[in-house]
């Protein structure tokens, strides 16, 4: 399926790891892109390389640190204009530890960025573009927003959110008859810098740690395989590594007479 | 069983609801209190209301808004100091309306109250009392924090992460042999002031709206059945509003060879 170079795919957490290989995929597709990172040198570095290779395209750069709710805001703002039809909200950071021992300004900051810019950049996404032929949100969750992990708790609850908000947004949608999907991908480990950053280090050995992982490469790919899917999760089985594409997953009381009546 | 009344249990939204009705079967048991909650005047009128019942007790005023992130230190901090015992997080509230539409001031509140708040309280109570014994953490859910109900996405996601997190929680407790247990309410629909502040509305008519639901004094008995019980989640059927004790229900890879190795 190629794109139209006049439509445009957000990509947020777009400077490394899994967010830039699906910049890189999208723009293979002939998208035009807007590239969304708190690194504004390393989003110019990998405008340049795709200008490179696709000349055609409109790549832009957003630097702003999502973590911070009004910078959410003023984003969206800036780009509700342009004719946007997919928004791949990527940003978003894990942290090891056990619950009695975390750094709570971390976790206020990982709670922000993986729960409430996601949930503000996907409701008004949703809210101007639900009626937009081919609009599509994918939300980036976790096996870890499907089972628990140990010693990342906080962080599993909050995809366990990204999950469940956006398996009940997709049945939301389809109930209204919107033309916009709404999709949830769900990595297990996957080679990038959140290693890194979940454990406050500088070097990190995926072979060592944790042995099976996927590239970053394989999980655009994967995440493009849910784009041109009508399911609505793409799922990495963490035991076996292999990739599925579900139904939702989640139960939905759609249509109880236990709901409030409206 | 009866509680030392030298001991504190701490109640979040105690000024209404299932809150105050939990706040009165604590005070029945012999608990002394921490009352915590927006409107003080009427946590004091309640405060009046116990100690003339039992003046033995020590019942302690807090008046803070918890969506405000730094409050929510604040009063920890106010209150660390005392032999706490019990704390339940029960401040929230729900948001009706679809994903595209809903206030996102609205929101981020209820994200920073729902989950931000309770999140920071649980990890400070466990970081200093998980090894005092008989402590115990429950944290408010829903039965929408384990079926999305529609109408309401975004408040039963943030309910999906109160259960995730708190079941992860109690987990964590256990394989570390620690002394404080960590549990999980997840009633339906109770008559309180939750449906007027779900919909903006100044009147809300349960009869009509709900049909069937509990009232706040039985949700507290059921509270105190979970307390007494060693069972990690006390549990309200959506759709026969029975109420039942169960083990975790989420997934778990607690032993997993594809966690992180550490």
């Amino acid at each position: 399926m190629v794109q139209n170079t006049e439509k445009y795919t957000v990509i947020t957490g777009a400077s490394s790891g899994i967010g830039y290989e699906t910049v890189k995929a999208f723009a293979e597709r002939g998208s035009s892109l807007i590239l969304v990172a708190r690194r504004k040198d390393r989003l110019e570095t990998l405008r340049q390389e795709i200008l490179a290779l696709h000349p055609m395209l409109d790549i832009m750069v957003k630097a702003a640190d999502l973590a911070v709710p009004q910078n959410v805001l003023q984003l969206y703002e800036s780009i509700k204009s342009y004719p946007l039809r997919t928004w791949v909200n990527n940003a978003g950071f894990v942290n090891y530890g056990s619950v009695g021992n975390q750094d709570l300004e971390k976790i206020s900051r990982m709670l922000h960025l993986n729960v409430e810019a996601l949930t503000v950049f996907s409701s008004l996404f949703v809210r101007d573009f639900k009626d937009t032929e081919g609009t599509q949100l994918i939300n980036i969750s976790s096996c870890g927003g499907y089972t628990i992990v140990s010693n990342a708790v906080t962080y599993c609850a909050a995809k366990f959110y990204v999950s469940a908000f956006t398996e009940g947004l997709a049945w939301e949608l389809k109930t209204a008859n919107a033309k916009m999907q709404a999709k949830v991908l769900a990595p297990a480990a996957t080679k990038t810098e959140f290693g890194k950053i979940a454990n406050d280090v500088t070097e990190y050995d995926y072979d060592r740690l944790f042995g099976t992982y996927h590239t970053s490469t394989q999980m655009a790919a994967f995440l493009l395989e849910l784009y041109d899917s009508d399911k609505t999760v793409g799922f990495v089985d963490r035991e076996t590594f292999s990739f599925h594409l579900y139904e939702p997953q989640v139960q939905y009381a759609g249509s109880s007479r236990h709901n409030q009546k409206m």
